[in-house]
């Protein structure tokens, strides 16, 4: 259960850019960017919120990526939580992350890396 | 986006128990103690794996649950994060952390809660 749990909070993102208004542009961009990443899709659950806004959801064999969008505040919290249970899977979060990152181009970003669980419990 | 995250990584659980195996009675649990704990559901995503064990999540208008299973070692991680956009909802976020510890019963519990964002970013 050792793993790595990437979370942030993103402020100054374009308010009308399609992945932060509605909901299957930024599925699309998730699981896009979930593959290129390398980790493993085991299913998803976006909610489109009116008139605008998104919440959802990747769940991963190797845990989740989730993520919800303010577009009156230009803001998107994200969370990259991935298991180190079979193999270190760090470098596949940080890459997911970043592209996710890359294109909501944050005026200003905070970023907190937690180290969750560990052998001895 | 001000909000609140609650971490946990549970050990010792019982490994036989119907919610830690399977996706359905997990789903059922995790949905009856977020309506109990009076926050609101907007979409949700379980998965099973074989032979056992789980990973789901329910999605919040005020943001997440999310929550994984390893029955083979009797474990469990959660992620409970709320937003307090428009009001306080640290004390739901709480009492739905608790009553999921409540059911899984861990023997020995890693916990942390992380202030995220912020007004001024």
């Amino acid at each position: 259960m050792e793993g790595i749990h990437l979370l942030g909070e993103w402020y100054g993102c374009p308010e009308d850019m399609p992945e932060m208004l509605r909901a299957e542009p930024l599925r699309t961009l998730c699981v896009k960017a979930v593959e290129s990443a390398g980790l493993t899709i085991v299913g998803d659950r976006f909610h489109q919120f009116e008139p605008q806004g998104v919440t959802g959801a990747v769940i991963l064999a190797e845990s989740h990526l989730a993520i919800h969008t303010w577009p009156e505040i230009g803001s998107v919290t994200i969370d990259v939580y991935v298991c180190n249970y079979t193999t270190d899977n760090t470098k596949k979060a940080e890459a997911l992350f970043q592209a996710l990152e890359a294109r909501f181009q944050p005026e200003h970003a905070r970023f907190q890396a937690i180290r969750r669980g560990g052998r001895d419990g």
